[in-house]
């Protein structure tokens, strides 16, 4: 009862503290600023406009614990220290080779008015198109001993007229794996980060975390009117987070933008608040594309167990890796190579072996003869998210991929209750969040074990990315969102607009290992059937055109990719099949050109130290007609523009196979018109003439 | 990846594992039947069909804890012990005098297959119309001392195909006060119960609990695919539950039912599965209906708090309760007559006294001064959430009541930040869900004190009602669900198909303190305004007709029914006021006689110890042309129908004040009929001839 009232009420009490002691930050263009306060009861608020708007209403700040006094009200504010940063460091590969990181910083001390020992820090770093805070609690006479953070009290009050968000909910079975919703603020309910959201006049905001390091993720739950609140993933023993001071939060990150690619544009933000490079030389962590033996067992005409339809057989894999070889691929990936698959794996994860190959799999002389071929074996350890049984074997499996030369790791944490089990050593099983502290930890604690053994890992089921990829660069991939697989079996599978969500949603926090590349875009007799299937569906249609595969390549970042589809199918479309073997995966620079969430987006990017750009575009379920100015290109010189676009007819649902392959000159001044298809993408290279 | 063909093979799994060792248990009728199993991995099952279709597909039982070894698999299953019931016991107030309690009863054990010690048995009740289980955990060995539960593993794995769910969401800030959502099974997040369904074939499924004891409420959650699971309101220190062996588990209850009226027929399985009336003799236990202070706070005319519009005046309430005195009704609630209402008291509870009254409310004089009109001043308690507070006032606040005659308490736990202040003995504020552990037993501290002073308790901001008022018959209402103070100033206000909703989802549960009976509809000038409502909205049009308002008396079941509107609201319009005055509130019989979740609902009761029967019908914003057969009604009797329906041209939107009240003669071969309008209701009194 009375809700309203109170809210309404509240929101003036907290609106009405503005007082002498507030504090602020702005951004080195001065459009973003921060301020700090705190409200008549002393709870610790920020707020933030941009350019002179409110873009974030004074917001709570704070959290509680189990059995020591919380931060959240009769707190004072003291500013701490000042700081500013314009600098630029080189990415050993990414969307862009430099990264400028050019901010100003806050740090000040929220501190109990009756005891000012009892305080915690706060740091605030104001980009030009974004910020991030985080807390920093210091050691502590009232912080002793194990501290359980039972809720972080971080709110993110956004204005509520005509708000819009895209978001997957949080907290339920399937990680990261759902369909987008587009709907107003208020409906929302606990959804996961990056969340993004369109103000009534246009201002697009996303709101993540970075540097998810000894924490639990972070998911946001709707708190009364338009409060938006941290939800932190519960261990599976009962509090959010256990540590003990002094210890650091991730950063609450908020990107700012005055329009939909803005935000695609400003997400260095999430490297720049990550720690640097913490491994040193890692030329050994190796962009490239891939091919594999793994779309036959979605489509249910391979298996991962052994029998007759085994998918990882030496002489499958030798087949692959021979195309592979021929047409310019770095890796091929083999799945359901080792000792586990016949079992319920996916209700018990004990049943695998990391280190035995089935008997129809001589791993040894299939990375040899990939490695003789200029090919490397890509490793594939699936967990069914038993992280102890994978932690127990995780140094002896990744001994025997070093020792066979395999750079690259596909992990996999499918888990049946949707939760990792860990097993403690009183033998009682713990079921933990993805993105739990727990899951935290395992994932670190995999990557230094392949870092010493100059291994990149490409985490499937993963915890969410938030920008660890700078300290940790042998990270290389992960899912974390609904990818290709789902176009094979997914009730229903990827609509339209998923790809023209995600570069505004998921791919925001980093690359992902969507494993774009499906050519055959409409189920054949045998697919979907038993044995491989049982109680399956039939194959549904993919729900894209052709032409929007190739533009994926470009669209989704990175920086290893995989061409999906089986060889047969690329071999039946040769001149297509020509795009994916010339784009690259690592890249100088990367522009989002134009876009709207869940409409189309178009984005372009140069080769990392060459002089081809390319250009990937896609839309939702409606055609367009684009034009798309090429100012990005360098200013006198002509380009060849190879355009492979939508063809006549080209219809996501009714005819998905037109593809039109065309050439032309062009320079910087030229506008290129892209005519896309319903659920269709266009995808251009465009390569300097030389001389 | 691959989440649907795990989906599709573990479901597979489970199925298959039906076998020898199955046990089984039908209802009276035999209709229903739960079969409780193992599956492969020898984790607990059951599944429920009705009518030999599956209703719940084989789903998992079990929980787990954090220090103890769980109960998940490794499981064997054996029958103890088998009973029947069929009896009959009397309520000393509800929907129905007499409650039949039929049912067939199965306990099990399931065992370690290791260590037969480590156990826990399910007792099992299956009734014509639902069926309810809960664990029993006996003490042993490996739970020694605390045990903390973090996960109840119980799933209800309903069948997909076109199953549409009504719900609310859980685990928000606003505990029970939300639109209910109407979607596909699949669409749902997680939910607060009783949440309702209408599988494919039409069958109905509600799913709650009952007698929800020293535990922490059960939402549920959507797990992978069609698995909702139970999902624990969490205690503010982390786990779900912290208890010591032997405990008992709530029951978790499931309703089926043909069709949507016989949910609201079946809901006696609440009751019977709750323990007996523990308090002896209840007569002080007073069904009625009552007026208040209240509405004008509402729409902002009047204040809680002290100053010119202060409501709870020794003047104000003596012209209410003379009112209330003229037109026969038993109670007048008055609101903010107590100290704490200036501060701000939604951020911190510790400003509310229970026992000072604010100078010019004369509790004593006004107490007197109603029970010489017999009519008794009803108390009201707003905790703001702070349960500490309540609990070191609460023994003097009881007693003062007590002292003054004072025979009924609302209580209200409005919590600004969405859960309830609980302060421990080091002085460290805790924060709980309101359907959380210490909520539970808080609850319970209230009611056992107020029932040693014979006061009875209508809790507001509640939470969920789980039948306990069969134990605790002084539990006499509460609120916990969106009521009509959301027609003040909801935005949006409740919308027409809210009370279409209601009696087959929150209303499943109990008794609701809806509030209903607002007869000025549209606002007026002032309402809505400063000071009362700083920042607030403009008050909102009422969603109802005048008529339908009448109709929630019958169709919404309280023991105590407000008058909610102003008495000069009520003044203006004599004619369907009589309705109001003339409409019990306690019951020989209720029987649901026709409706669909969300559309419309008619309902008749019989009053208690009497010959008298009410109906009420309401339609959501479709107009509807209702036929109801008065087969009730008591053979060869005559009956004078006194009808109250919508008049020419009514409608919630444009009209709603059009009313037709007129009489006929009927016995129980008629049929009525009853032309709703858009957002309208109509309500009957039915009364014998005499002789």
């Amino acid at each position: 009862m009375k809700t309203l009232l109170l809210s309404a009420a509240g929101t003036l009490a907290l609106a009405g503290a503005a007082s002498a002691q507030d504090l602020e930050v702005a951004s080195p263009h001065g459009d973003l600023v921060v301020t700090l306060s705190t409200d008549g009861a002393g709870r610790p608020t920020y707020a933030v406009t941009f350019e002179g708007e409110t873009v974030v209403e004074p917001s709570q700040l704070g959290m509680r614990f189990a059995e020591h006094r919380g931060f959240q009200e009769g707190m004072v504010l003291e500013e701490k220290d000042r700081a500013a940063a314009d600098e630029s460091w080189e990415q050993p590969w990414g969307e862009r080779r430099i990264v400028e990181d050019r901010h100003n910083e806050l740090l000040v001390t929220f501190m109990d008015e009756e005891d000012e020992r009892r305080r915690f820090d706060l740091r605030v770093r104001v980009f030009d198109d974004g910020l991030g805070f985080r807390y920093e609690v210091p050691k502590q006479r009232s912080l002793r001993g194990e501290v359980a953070i039972t809720d972080e009290l971080t709110e993110f009050v956004l204005p509520e007229a005509d708000t819009t968000a895209w978001w997957i909910p949080a907290r339920m079975w399937n990680r990261y794996e759902y369909i987008y919703e587009e709907t107003p603020l208020g409906d929302i309910h606990t959804v996961h980060t990056p969340v993004t959201f369109e103000l009534g006049g246009g201002t697009h905001l996303s709101i993540h975390e970075a540097a998810l390091v000894d924490y639990s993720g972070m998911s946001l739950t709707l708190g009364r009117g338009n409060r938006l609140e941290a939800d932190l993933a519960p261990r599976a023993d009962g509090p959010k987070v256990k540590l003990e001071a002094p210890f650091e939060t991730p950063w609450r990150v908020i990107q700012v933008a005055e329009d939909a690619p803005g935000l695609i544009n400003g997400t260095d933000i999430y490297l720049n608040l990550n720690e640097p490079n913490a491994l040193g030389d890692v030329s050994w962590v190796e962009p490239g594309k891939y091919l594999g033996i793994w779309w036959g067992m979605h489509l249910g005409t391979q298996t991962w167990g052994s029998g007759p339809l085994h998918g990882a057989t030496t002489e499958n894999t030798k087949a692959v890796i021979d195309f592979a070889a021929e047409h310019g691929f770095s890796g091929v990936l083999v799945e359901g190579w080792n000792e586990g698959w016949d079992g319920d794996w996916y209700e018990n994860g004990d049943v695998f072996s990391f280190t035995e190959s089935y008997p129809d799999f001589d791993i040894e002389e299939v990375a040899d003869y990939a490695r003789q071929k200029g090919v490397r074996l890509i490793g594939h350890h699936e967990t069914s998210g038993n992280i102890t049984n994978y932690e127990k074997q995780m140094e002896a499996a990744y001994d025997l991929y070093e020792r066979l030369g395999v750079a690259q790791v596909k992990t996999g944490y499918v888990a049946d209750g949707g939760e990792l089990k860990r097993v403690g050593e009183d033998g009682v099983a713990h079921y933990e969040y993805h993105d739990g502290q727990a899951a935290v930890e395992h994932h670190l604690t995999a990557l230094r074990e392949a870092a010493e053994r100059e291994i990149s890992i490409n985490t499937h089921e993963p915890v969410k990315d938030t920008g660890l990829r700078r300290t940790y660069p042998n990270w290389i991939s992960r899912e974390g969102a609904r990818g290709s697989e789902y176009d094979a079996w997914g009730q229903p599978p990827n609509p339209p607009e998923h790809t023209a969500i995600l570069p505004y949603t998921r791919m925001l926090s980093g690359p992902m290992d969507y494993t774009p590349g499906i050519f055959k875009l409409r189920p054949e007799a045998g697919e979907g059937s038993p044995p491989a299937y049982p109680g399956g569906e039939p194959r549904p249609d993919v729900r894209t055109t052709l032409a929007k595969q190739l533009a994926l390549y470009v669209v989704l970042y990175s920086p290893i990719q995989m061409a999906a589809d089986l060889v047969e199918h690329y071999e039946e479309k040769p001149e297509p099949f020509q795009f994916i073997k010339d784009v690259p995966t690592d890249w100088e620079e990367s522009i989002a050109l134009a876009g709207e969430v869940g409409d189309y987006v178009v984005i372009a990017r140069q080769r990392r130290g060459g002089e081809d750009w390319y250009l990937g575009a896609v839309t939702d379920e409606e055609g367009r007609a684009l034009d798309v100015p090429l100012g990005f290109l360098e200013e006198g010189r002509t380009y060849t523009a190879e355009i492979y676009r939508d063809g006549e007819g080209a219809d996501w649902e009714t005819n998905p196979y037109p593809i039109a392959i065309e050439s032309r000159e062009v320079t910087s001044g030229d506008t290129l018109d892209l005519p896309l298809a319903p659920g269709g993408g266009a995808a251009v290279r465009l390569v300097p003439a030389q001389g």
